[in-house]
């Protein structure tokens, strides 16, 4: 239950505030180039701490590799990774220890459990997504090798939207916006509110490019399925749009419609999937992210005894879980697909004789 | 990958102009009482041609149970139920035995597996639903002999949204509306597309109620994850949201988080779901249907070989697949919510020694 | 639960006298050439009925294919195989209703699920068995392909065993026997026990030939773990040896270690995998029948209200299981193989970069 | 590939002379006690280089627990376990580094992967069973709550058998073994094939007692048939037998059943499981072990540029694996049953239906 993907595995293990936290990745092919610090420079993007926009809680989040990897390349065996906590303060948390936060797992966890980590959140917190981030760089380098890459940025803050989707502009932005045009008034909608001790939601959008047709196994692992799966089970997501989404239940049929021609589709509002499958264009994903639960404002809530409290919380939030959240719908999306090109293979017959002529050859 | 569901789980089989479909329902407990006329009353809902809003098709979708219930009741082994198609007309598809349908898997399947079984689309086609509906009754079963009930309606046709959810309405209107003062409305929109040869989407809104706080397992099998997967994998869905959805992306947290109350929840924009674990409120989910892409007018599109072609389709399909695919919903909820269920069983210790101490009085 | 195999799935459902039995596969390639006649084949071989070595129900055991095939080809979509029961004889067992069967699973099955299905052992029976040999046909239909070959036969009954294994033999054999010289021998041990209403038991030996190096997934999905779990699985089964099994135990290291030649192994003890991986020689199971369980002999028992009774079964039952097992060996190991064929897709980056080099020429 | 267990699963990690071995437990229930000493002093049962007759590479197998325990309880999230390699001399295996050795993995692992961990067979060495043990530890504790043990012993050296079964003497002999009066000359045969450079191979058995009726999930989860997995599995076991095993092949119908009584079982052929659930009878396995293919004679062997060697390893190795084999035996025995315990919960509707309302009343 704390495993991802068929073919191309991983399991997290690991709280907030705990020694530390990690994935275990199996499945990955062998002879795969494994470059640490392209993996540490993805963690790097989503560590918290790096500027106003985030979480003031400070983490190298440094990454090591404890098996695996073998005189660089991958072996074909588990690649376990480890990420110690180094600047967790428990003592935030000694105050709300028999307290629910409002929004937050802190209730369910503990009727389902009986007992919880109050620390931080303990699982249910979103620093668990570093090690998602670690595992999906890895899956990031394996399809970089068959010409797919995995890009996104936020389009929406606070309801203020992106006019144009600029990656390029992503890396140059340190809110991750698409469009440079709307950034500041993003970044002001987030300053704003954590001003007020307030957070606010936002939207990333993920792009796919270079996916081959054929990805994705019906009917109960389709590649849009499977995406909907991974990135509504990260922190603080509440709605997945594969292409036009939502917009396409408002559209006629004669408008919705991609046709097709000779060199390929005229438009693309499936997003890239049709019938669970890739059918090579680019697929695009619309992941929205609730605000930020942990607010510094005073709310109702209750203690584990059932008793009403008006509470305010204290400690280190992100204003806007959407900005590193973004970071973690890439390497999920990354994961997903280098699992669905694993498990493509096999599809046919003519597949399966040709790979294992190759193979007597060896 | 035909499979879906843990503990619970169900595999579906058959094609929409093969000679039946059906599925093997796995994991239910022994001593369910097996209402096979309920079974067969959930797939009355769902079957075409009862009403010029669905395709023209007429099938009487007869389930069979092939094993698994003994004196009326589960046995503990795995249920089988089969559906032979009566009115398949496979000639209907005679003319686009070469030609991929715009918006349709056709394209895709041929790609993947090198052939495909053009025959209504085959295995791609919603037809299979029928078999998810009849597994999903059985689940609806269980869930009633511990208080849950999962309904749903018709939200939205074409952009005609409702301004309230009645659920009891939704047996008395023909396309399962929620709002019986935009119904009216809403058919229009749907015959109206459909005199011109086209289709609309429309939004399915599906409630669960009296689930105990504590379904849902972290962090790669979460109750919303899970159910946005289920979802996300149904014919023509292109969105989903949990809760408030990507209306929470436009919030303040001071606003989207539910305050707590020794009585329970002050509100509930969560859905009924904190961090993938139910929380005793009503689980609410949107699921967005595009327009059904099988039109009659003239469209662009290229034959197998690659060649452009300008092509209208014949044969009968549903002006809006949103109406039957609501019932989809339903069942895909009430698998995952049963599923969870079980999963939940042995969350702790203090549960196993009492679960286990009891089995020892039998 | 009642499902096998990771990327080549089957599941089974279906009770001795119910209404039928079947299966589903999933994952078979697309455009596997599926011959009927030899799935039918194979399913007499292991069809009741045919001697005096066999038990004296008669089904036809006549397999009908539903789904998942398309102009005699496969479309990467799920097989469905039903037989239906045609010979069942529910009053047989109404005088062992509230009886428990020494060595039977009435007794487990009851108390597990506080229910059972009397007649003929229920889900229990080794009559679900048919359902595994025609998934097993079609596995073999798979490896044949690339030319992995799964034959066995019966190496020793009630102790008399083969000196030699003539697989050419068996197909003449009516008992599987893998030695012409001893096989007279074998007939009357089982002929004359089942004269005194007594039953024994034996050993089937499979060999799979032109398994190619590299078959299996380390470290918990090896092929002879799988293998094992495959075999131990099959009704009455109680051992299972890989090579030289239990005598490499009593071995020193330098007579078990199979020295390496340039063109192959010296000798092989290791049947054929090391490290879970196969090595490219012939792989060799030996698996350990009980005696059937049902005899006519009274024996000491109790009644499902715990009353002790002496009793003596009636019925119809084979003297000595192993005949008919020895073909669901077969089938089940063919199954093991072609999952592993298919797993092994994907194990190096090579591998993967050739296979999508050569889709995209498609 | 490498994680075993359905509802209680683990994944392991590491390689023999990586940085470090370790293991991800997932699905442990919240409340347990978790006795690290305990833990530990498992591990110390299995580690090497405690007496002339293990490997003389002297390991401390400290085991650290990085995350899902809090407070001295697990808290119902992934329990992480780390172990650091400190004694890896992989010099000595510089000169293997081209060379196939005998009876082991290196062949196949290379051909499969393209490359291969050369340093004490990487991934393949049996020292990733220390993770195995550290997992074991917690599935014992989780047993001991329900009143279950396992426990082992060694039964046969070199074909040097156990007249009896003395489950206490194990802990007082430094081979494990059952029975005192053939300890001496067992050892004896270890040492004598030490000094020739050689090897021998022994067999573990297994007890589990104080099982419930109706642990294992037909028919492809059976109690016996994942018991013979998880034992086929470990390095170096080439058979495994519950109950009488082979020899009930051997016996007649009338000798092999176990006759009724109101009070239990008359004998226990069986082993304590009848249609692949537990009986509520003692469970006995038998796993034998190959001798180890480490040997220090000279061999006709290959080198991966298939030239024909002769060739005497060096290094460190056990003369007979199957010593510390029974620990690694008992601990996924343990993993086994504990998994069985949980996912046997939920078979009626009787025990859902008081499960659920017990979780009311909390």
């Amino acid at each position: 239950m704390n495993s991802f993907g068929k073919k191309l595995q991983f399991s997290t293990f690991g709280e907030s505030h705990g020694k530390a936290l990690g994935c275990i990745l199996d499945g990955v092919p062998a002879g795969l180039e494994i470059d640490e610090s392209y993996i540490q420079s993805e963690l790097d993007r989503r560590k918290p701490g790096k500027s106003e926009f985030e979480t003031a809680r400070k983490e190298a989040d440094k990454v090591e590799i404890l098996s695996g990897v073998f005189e660089g390349k991958s072996t074909g065996t588990p690649i376990a990774m480890v990420i110690y906590n180094t600047n967790q303060k428990s003592k935030d948390y000694s105050n709300i220890k028999d307290i629910f936060r409002p929004g937050h797992a802190d209730f369910t966890y503990f009727h389902k459990y009986g007992l919880r980590d109050y620390r931080g959140g303990g699982r249910s917190s979103a620093r668990e997504t570093a090690a998602r981030v670690a595992a999906g760089a890895i899956a990031k380098l394996m399809l970089r090798e068959v010409g797919i890459e995995v890009v996104s940025g936020i389009s929406e803050v606070h309801g203020i939207g992106a006019k144009q989707y600029d990656y390029a502009h992503v890396k140059n932005s340190i809110i991750y916006a698409l469009d440079p045009e709307v950034e500041e008034a993003q970044k002001e909608a987030i300053l704003a509110a954590k001003n007020r001790h307030d957070s606010v939601g936002g939207l990333s959008r993920v792009l796919i490019k270079g996916v081959p047709i054929g990805l994705g196994q019906p009917l109960y692992y389709k590649l849009d399925a499977v995406l909907a799966d991974a990135m509504m089970g990260i922190n603080a997501v509440k709605a997945v749009e594969i292409g036009d989404g939502a917009m396409s239940a408002r559209a006629f049929g004669s408008e919705n419609n991609d046709a097709l021609r000779a060199d390929g589709f005229e438009s693309n509002h499936a997003g890239g999937i049709l019938g669970g499958i890739s059918n090579g264009d680019d697929i695009v994903l619309n992941v929205y992210f609730k605000p930020t639960p942990s607010i510094f404002q005073e709310q109702h809530t209750i203690t584990t005894e059932n008793e009403e409290v008006d509470f305010a919380l204290k400690g280190r939030h992100d204003p806007c879980v959407a900005i590193r959240g973004t970071i973690v719908c890439e390497a999920m999306a990354a994961l997903v697909v280098a699992d669905m090109l694993l498990l493509n293979m096999g599809s046919t017959m003519q597949g399966i004789r040709k790979y294992y002529s190759l193979l007597e050859r060896v």
